[in-house]
């Protein structure tokens, strides 16, 4: 099958061999894929221990289902949770396989992704997609998982002064999820366009975040991935109040925990999150992402797309698997 | 008055101004205040900004009032809270005088502190002290309250699993804390007496934190000031555990902060706690708290007082400002 395959680099190679029928596991057609930073740091050699096809922002069709007890499946557009739990720890049996210390992550951590016609997922990992859900929409479940990820850590209130630093494909996926909580939302970025997409959509934004007061934020969500974001955080967030660490950051910074100690702010790591609360709230906001796609590329100029998405002037960059359906 | 004065150096001075009365501020006669590590940090130049007296864990009696309306309080013992607010803020309103951004601290931001003959309070700081309550243990009210902070901050449960990295002073009044919690609790020390201290309580301790199992504590707290135990910590706790940093540091150290995110780590600032915690805490438990000190000087050995408590070989180090009563 076509693919794109990391090995030291990325190829795109017309040949992968597809994956084999397993009696635990689904094969799904892929329609598209969306790159997400994650994808590009693996591709920089960013994501230690990784070789394989990284995706895993994706929806397609079910092709190949273990036996006949579920052909129904066949054809149903779906997506699957990324994380793939070994089912017996207890974090799987608490229903949070995204912390199973023996998972295996789709696309990312010893499992291949979604930059590819076919993809294999674990039976337990497979989500039907709704009809009332778009395409568009569907690509974006993933991240908006991620992003009401923090709502599942912490409660976000109508009274909570929440500052989001970041204007990317991940930040405003935060900022559509935050918006119905009816909190006080600043988001400070640092692309005029990308914060217009944000004021389209009545969420207040600033490109000059010296001019917020400092120690007046209850909430400070770092999604921009620039390790100075941190120290900027710790500048706004009051005492007692709380940063959320939303990126992935390739590099370690410095870190003076005396504000940390003496203002007793709580700093929160957040990662994935349940699909079923993004399928949730899509369903319920009914949000146009289309506008955050900036181009669409065939997954045999998936090199092409790559490059693309790492430019300052594109938002979500998506992989057509099947050129129409 | 009798004094230990800090200004760019510490002095032991017989004639510093005595406090003068106010009428919102109570005059104490000080019988004894113990060394903390922010005392020895201030000598280090490390707090920056405070010249006068420091010390802030004392008790004494009450010398002088405002006005006849307060004359029941003379000669009674007591303490003081540390933390002097506005009393006018959201933080002074909410009873979080410690995070008013105008407060002075006692003996450490723009108050004079408790290693002196006398010292003058606010009013609404003053705390009484029960008579069920042994002078030594008076002695522990603000390192018990900043210990028993963490549980006013997270809930401590019978079926946590809690590692406390330090055995010195902070952390020994931590752990008698935590232990009426009913957590299953390990402290990783360095100092065989010092833990022995704590195995005295009945307390678990190992001086190899190597040999405690990765991952496996819902919650970390480092109390030994040091910035290698925060990644020991990282190490040590459970993904989506908690870690407490209780200690002030003196400098910054590195973080990466790709496990926090992954892990979904929550990092918890924690500084002073409430009076009144430790002395329901000193009332229900009456801990023996006199095997923690090491030493006592008078006032006049001030100097001398403060060359011991940085001995590895001490924990608390206590002077003395008046001989007996």
């Amino acid at each position: 099958m076509k693919a794109l395959h990391f090995h030291d680099q990325l190829r795109y190679t017309p040949d992968f061999p597809a994956p084999e029928n397993r009696s635990d596991e689904i094969i799904i057609q892929i329609a598209s894929a969306g790159i997400c930073n994650t994808d590009i740091e693996i591709t920089r050699g960013y994501v230690p221990g990784f070789n394989g096809i990284p995706g895993h922002e994706f929806y397609g069709y079910v092709a190949s289902v273990p036996d006949a007890s579920y052909d129904c499946l066949i054809g149903k557009r779906v997506t699957a949770e990324i994380n793939c739990g070994c089912g017996k720890c207890s974090f799987c049996k608490a229903d949070l396989e995204r912390h199973c210390p023996d998972r295996t992550v789709i696309g990312i951590v010893n499992r291949n992704g979604a930059f590819a016609e076919y993809i294999s997922v674990p039976l337990p990992t497979l989500v039907p997609l709704p009809d009332t859900i778009p395409d568009n929409s569907a690509l974006f479940i993933e991240p908006l998982a991620a992003a009401l990820e923090i709502q599942e850590q912490m409660a976000i209130l109508p009274d909570h002064r929440v500052l989001l630093i970041g204007d990317g494909k991940l930040a405003q996926c935060v900022a559509l999820t935050l918006k119905p909580t009816g909190c006080s939302l600043q988001v400070a970025g640092r692309h005029k366009w990308k914060t217009a997409l944000l004021q389209q959509q009545g969420i207040s934004t600033t490109l000059d975040q010296t001019s917020l007061p400092d120690h007046a934020f209850d909430i400070v969500i770092e999604a921009s991935g620039s390790s100075a974001a941190f120290g900027e955080a710790l500048t706004k967030v009051r005492p007692r109040g709380a940063i959320v660490l939303k990126s992935t950051y390739a590099k370690g910074f410095s870190f003076n925990p005396a504000p940390v100690v003496v203002n007793e702010i709580t700093i929160l790591g957040s990662r994935c999150g349940r699909f079923s609360s993004a399928i949730g709230f899509l369903e319920n906001h009914r949000p146009d992402l289309s506008c955050l796609i900036s181009k669409r590329f065939p997954l045999t100029d998936g090199i092409m797309a790559f490059e693309t998405a790492q430019r300052k002037d594109t938002m979500k960059v998506v992989i057509d698997c099947i050129p129409e359906r």
